[in-house]
């Protein structure tokens, strides 16, 4: 696999999904990345937070902007393991954010139901990336929670 | 003015949009009510905090969270001087909250330009109190940055 490309930075996330999986936690994961360099990462955290907030998008986006000391992620990638839900994708929409990735879909509270527009027309999206390793961590994890 | 009425805690609501107007911050103010009882109040510090994700209602709904000790926002009411973003929305849909009274419309980034779904069946929404009021404090705030 070739350093420094989609896959191995999706690979990244997948690794941010299962500390969040063996945390107890929905596992979704994210990393963000500037000029081939991951500058934040971080998974699901709404059961340890204790806060609706806490998906891996936000907390990532947060500590990408604190990195760089720009709210604005101009020059950044940010890749994860499931499809943004609506507050993700809001919060991707106003960080402007160069380009999103993501692998899994998720057809029910995916931001695609509302359509690519609810994204800022600065980002380009990709999807669909190593999606069965992203679908099947989170289809896993809920198997064993029965 | 009654207390404990929609109309005074929007006026709370106001006053914590004041606080981010002179903050020289876009002055939107929210604060959340459980039990007629003001457990969370916050403005909008995306300058101060360098973080798009710092809207007022994301900033309250973690706050009543940490306040309440659950994730969830079943019995509370969030008042906000404007209209939710996307991705406030999508907060308060997560949180499931009982209650969203909102001031002045967005028609430019409101929620509702993707319909009054984008929230939890269990929210009910009421809306345009203290409209003028709301949409005044950031109009001025505009207007004095020319």
């Amino acid at each position: 696999m070739e350093i420094f490309s989609d896959e191995y930075f999706m690979g990244k996330a997948l690794e941010q999904a299962q500390i969040a999986a063996e945390s107890g936690e929905i596992p979704v994961g994210a990393v963000i990345v500037c000029n081939k360099q991951i500058i934040a990462k971080s998974y699901n955290q709404t059961e340890m937070l204790n806060d609706v907030t806490a998906h891996a998008e936000m907390l990532a986006i947060t500590s990408a902007a604190n990195y760089l000391g720009s709210k604005y992620l101009h020059n950044c990638e940010l890749f994860v393991t499931l499809e943004p839900c609506p507050m993700c994708a809001g919060a991707i929409f106003w960080s402007q954010i160069n380009r999103l990735v993501y692998g899994a879909a998720d057809d029910k509270r995916g931001f695609m139901n509302y359509g690519k527009e609810m994204l800022h027309p600065k980002t380009s999206i990709a999807f669909g990336l190593k999606h069965e390793d992203c679908a099947h961590i989170i289809k896993d994890f809920f198997q064993s929670k029965r």
